[in-house]
């Protein structure tokens, strides 16, 4: 859609976040947004300036949304800030990451108190938007399909071919359109230049005691299994770049106190994730705050607050400002908890990884399919609802997939890219808009000739507050003779890191590397290549990795359900969609297997496996094993009103699978 | 063009300067202007309030003037105050001026701090104007000429009569077009009642020391000067109302720590003035604060203030709170200094008179040119570049003048009654929008049947803090028995008495010169007419006298060159534009004499005296004396490129002459 806004800029000026002025052209529909307070849907305002700042700007994308606005039609910005410090504009920051590059018009208000006790930040806008058509009542014809099929799966990672491997198991037929001229997403393994053992550029660990999908698929397609190295210390590299060994599974040789401080902060963390719902976190208060906010709320010593700042650079890539701290206790939980999805031991998120690549998985999945049923280099550009048991899929170079059943596997931030006629549920798209990946994420594969920190009694693993690594682990290959470092490059240091020329990159990375483990002179010797992809540059990612967050406020106010949930034929799986290992391989299986079995509406058990064809209503009953309404229903029954209820829509008609 | 506000006025409200709502029309653009500190170019913050606002209005009109709109274009406004003190409004007098009768909707909103530490002031406004029509690429065609020439000058005062002389000598063609019905501009000569000397309603003095072009005209031209009378003593007239005399040359008889204070004062004044650049003045800090935040800024005493106060009146009809100190600086450094161009004295800016009267000058320069070219009458309207080497000027009678190059020797502020196609450049139109006349600037001229006030001991000058005159001289004519004091009424006093019916005028006048230097009976007695003509009602001198002033940041931000400098086939004169003696006759003099050669393009040492004609573009190198980049041209060069980065434009082709 063509531009509303135009940026004014005085040249000389330093070009800043916002703009000058903007200018909306006439004929322009103005929306006028009052000032959204910085609390959650209940008026729960949480204690901190930040964590308000995010719900403020939660709210005023909410009211966005509903408009049919996006954040690009803000003309003009007003923020109105209680107890302003000007040293200290802590603001900036969020608000930069919400507009997206987007500059509006801005003005800044400090204010000694706002319309309500405990409010410290508040901001309203002005929207251009052009005037919305009204939806035609009868669609525009589209060309003849080039498949029609009972479901068009978008995706071919993990997730997109599970779905296909069970719609196929049913019975159904199915074409699965992939963007990349790949299948495996997010999985994408690279041989050493050696030949022998693979760098894995993007996922890499499972598990094979919580993860029985992947164990399965591992073991039915014959791969092999490489146990990670935790034999040996760790390295911990401290704020003034210092680095000190301690044993793999103790805690780093902080002072006592501080010692004690990270070990009762850990645990405070481990205990509220624990008692978090995986599938359905629902806690007004953990998802007003960032995660920062709720440290500090334990009054968290600042070196417990670095610990976990690593881990939410080393997990999502984002610092712990930016994200809620509902959010990450959930995906730990989905993890199985902190402990076990940062643990490299069996049955942790790091245990094993697959010595011919993770993306073999996908390779076999893909390799069993049907003939004619993927379609590589196929990226989607509509879903068009024609009639309620019709949808047509278009691509970008035109051709038109139909199907009675959408299955979309795509991370959240993609979906804004995709035209939805009718439009996307307004919940949808306020997810969709809310969920961001964190400033930088990427692998940065270092192949050395030998496993040299290993004689220097190093298991390979290190933290480290500095950076620009935050998290290194040993991803050798033994018996391929083939040995690499991964340096998991994420948050602020990588971002900066990230600017640097390539040969600098390569050299600051040696010099760390040579810190934790070593002297610099035997890494350089030592050294072979670095190898890295930039999943922040990847568009079919949503230019980011590995799992999108979101920011305080969005569970609360948009349903711990809101992004799985299905809505009409559409489905929604991918690895951010499954309550059990989010983030993970596992879990894009799980969602795979899910969404499929939503789409097929009909369970193996009842014996129906084939649509209604025609222009009956596809709405109908779940059922499975008798059971209609079972406590587990009723949750989701409730999900589906508080769903309803938070943006004034219709509601969401949808049968869904229970096995979440 | 126009208006697309609205102003909405309830009847019961009092109208003040902003009113109760404006409406826009449909199908308006609208501009979100984001808030605007009180801050240079470069992001210096002056420490004072007053300066700040100055500034922060001077930044919402670069925005203004960049989104191709105007003052009268705010439909509403925002102000932002830290430590708002509602007894001490300071904000109204800067706003009304900047707002020259507009009246956008507008609030007030007090607030604790502001977004960057040291702001004090910031302003946002909403703008409503008409969506910006490209300019055609052929212009629609004009009527046939009525004359062609290589130069069109605008104005036959004494810049545009001295243009045209050196314009005739180079033996170019021109047209000089005159919206009066007389020439002379800001030089008109009224004779006495008696019929004999003349009462000067405009300029009056000159000298024989410093100011070499108009000592040669008034010689060449045979006109007889006349010496100011400085004999005696000087009246000044304290903020209580009581008058004392001083010996002329010294200072007023305060008490001598205060005499001390004025001394230091004058001293430092001077001191800094001497150190700016007549031509090019360039000081940030100087120029982003008010001349009186100047003053306190070197802990001047109130009665340093008020004589202070008594120049700003008396040189520009200002007051210290409404110019740039840099500007006030620069003006008196133009003069040779604030000392020389206060002075009576040989030297000094006042010390001759030409009994003809100063328009004699004019009339003389007039009568030389050849016969039809001078057009009295002929307001412009328009200028338009119809290609590279053709401008064509159309007066509002829709008669067409074309020339090759066009000279505009308006003040400044009459810049922006004129339709320039394409638009003049922003840099041109921001500081046409940003120059200003003070309140109030007329000489009310007192004849009297002798100047008794010599008898008294007094050489006729006079002082007052209280006005309604600030200063007052003898403006006899002795050889012809005629005798008159010129007051000088300007600044805030000036403009209340002007508010009074004519007797009250006359009588106030009266009383203030009895209690000045004789008593109100002698003076009634003794008082024989009083003649006054109201530069702030005449619409050729741009509603003002003597000469245009800027607010703080205006020179910092635009470019001190901004005004003068050529653009295209467009040339700047005018008393304004001059680098000595601006304000003066002098000064118009050398600003024409100025615009003739850069207008010739090529000095007559060159010996090119004419333009290529036809299609050819103009941009071409100015050389003189085979020196093509002296260090002066450098500046020069520096100074057009800070002034294409000042605001986002084409750069101008331009070629300049030297003797600025």
């Amino acid at each position: 859609m063509a531009s509303r806004l135009q940026i004014l800029d005085l040249s000389n000026t330093a070009k800043v976040y916002y703009a000058p002025a903007t200018a909306t052209a006439p004929g322009t529909r103005v929306i006028h947004v009052s000032g959204q307070g910085g609390v959650a849907k209940s008026g729960h305002a949480p204690a901190d300036y930040e964590s308000q700042i995010h719900l403020a700007l939660l709210n005023l994308r909410r009211v966005i949304v509903a408009a049919g606005a996006t954040v690009r039609d803000i003309a003009k910005f007003t923020v109105y800030v209680v107890d302003y410090d000007p040293k200290r504009p802590l603001h900036r920051r969020p608000i930069q990451r919400f507009l997206r590059g987007h500059r509006p018009a801005m003005t800044l208000v400090p204010v000694p108190v706002l319309a309500v006790a405990g409010w410290l930040f508040e901001v309203d806008a002005v929207l251009a938007c052009p005037t919305p058509t009204p939806t035609p009542s009868v669609p525009r014809a589209l060309p003849a399909p080039v498949q029609s099929v009972d479901v068009v799966i978008i995706g071919a990672g993990l997730a997109g071919l599970a779905a296909a491997r069970d719609i196929a198991r049913a019975g159904l037929s199915f074409v699965v359109l992939e963007a990349r001229d790949r299948v495996g997403g997010k999985t994408w393994s690279q041989p050493f230049s050696s030949g022998r053992g693979v760098l894995e550029l993007g996922a890499a660990w499972i598990n094979d005691v919580n993860q029985p999908r992947m164990t399965a698929l591992v073991r039915e397609f014959g791969l092999d299994l490489i146990e990670q190295n935790t034999t040996g210390n760790v390295a911990a590299q401290d704020l003034d770049g210092s680095v000190s060994p301690f044993l793999y599974g103790d805690l780093p040789k902080f002072d006592g106190a501080t010692r004690a401080d990270v070990a009762r902060i850990r645990d405070q963390t481990e205990a509220d994730c624990q008692a978090v719902d995986a599938c359905r976190p629902v806690d007004t208060r953990l998802d007003s705050m960032t995660f920062e906010a709720y440290l500090r709320s334990h009054n968290a010593s600042e070196k417990a607050v670095w610990t976990a700042t690593v881990w939410t650079r080393a997990m999502l890539g984002v610092e712990p400002r930016d994200v809620s701290a509902l959010y990450f206790l959930n995906y730990c939980k989905s993890g199985g908890g902190l402990l076990q999805m940062r643990s490299d031991r069996k049955g942790g998120g790091q245990h094993l990884r697959i010595r011919q690549g993770t993306q073999a998985v996908s390779k076999k999945l893909a390799a069993r399919l049907p003939q004619g049923t993927l379609r590589l280099d196929t990226a989607v550009r509509q879903v068009a609802q024609e009639d309620p048991s019709s949808v047509a899929v278009v691509a970008r170079d035109g051709s038109v997939y139909r199907g009675h059943k959408v299955i979309t596997t795509v991370p959240s931030p993609v979906l804004k890219t995709i035209e939805f006629t009718p439009a996307l549920h307004p919940v949808k798209r306020a997810w969709a808009e809310s969920a961001g990946f964190g400033e930088f994420y990427s692998k940065a594969l270092m192949v050395f000739k030998s496993p040299f920190w290993i004689a220097k009694g190093f298991c390979g693993l290190a933290q480290s507050f500095t950076g620009p690594a935050a998290v290194v682990r040993d991803t050798c290959s033994p018996a391929d003779n083939s040995y690499a470092l991964t340096c998991f490059m994420s948050g602020s240091p990588a971002l900066e890191w990230s600017r640097l020329p390539s040969a600098e990159r390569e050299a600051q990375l040696l010099h760390q590397i040579g810190a934790l483990f070593d002297s610099a002179d035997t890494v350089k010797e030592e050294f072979v290549e670095m190898v890295l992809y930039e999943w922040t540059t990847d568009e079919w990612a949503g230019y980011g990795c590995p799992c999108a967050h979101l920011t305080p406020g969005v569970l609360d106010a948009l349903g711990p359900d809101a992004l799985r949930i299905p809505v009409g034929n559409l489905y929604f799986a991918g690895t951010e969609t499954a309550g059990e290992w989010k983030g993970y391989m596992e879990g894009a299986v799980r969602s795979g297997e899910r969404a499929a079995k939503e789409s097929e509406c009909v369970s193996g058990r009842t014996g129906r496996s084939r649509f209604a064809r025609g222009q009956g209503t596809v709405r109908r009953k779940f059922s499975y094993s008798g059971r209609h309404l079972t406590s587990k229903n009723k949750l989701r029954i409730s999900a589906e009103i508080q769903y309803r209820e938070s943006l004034n829509t219709e509601p969401m008609r949808t049968c869904m699978a229970p096995e979440w």
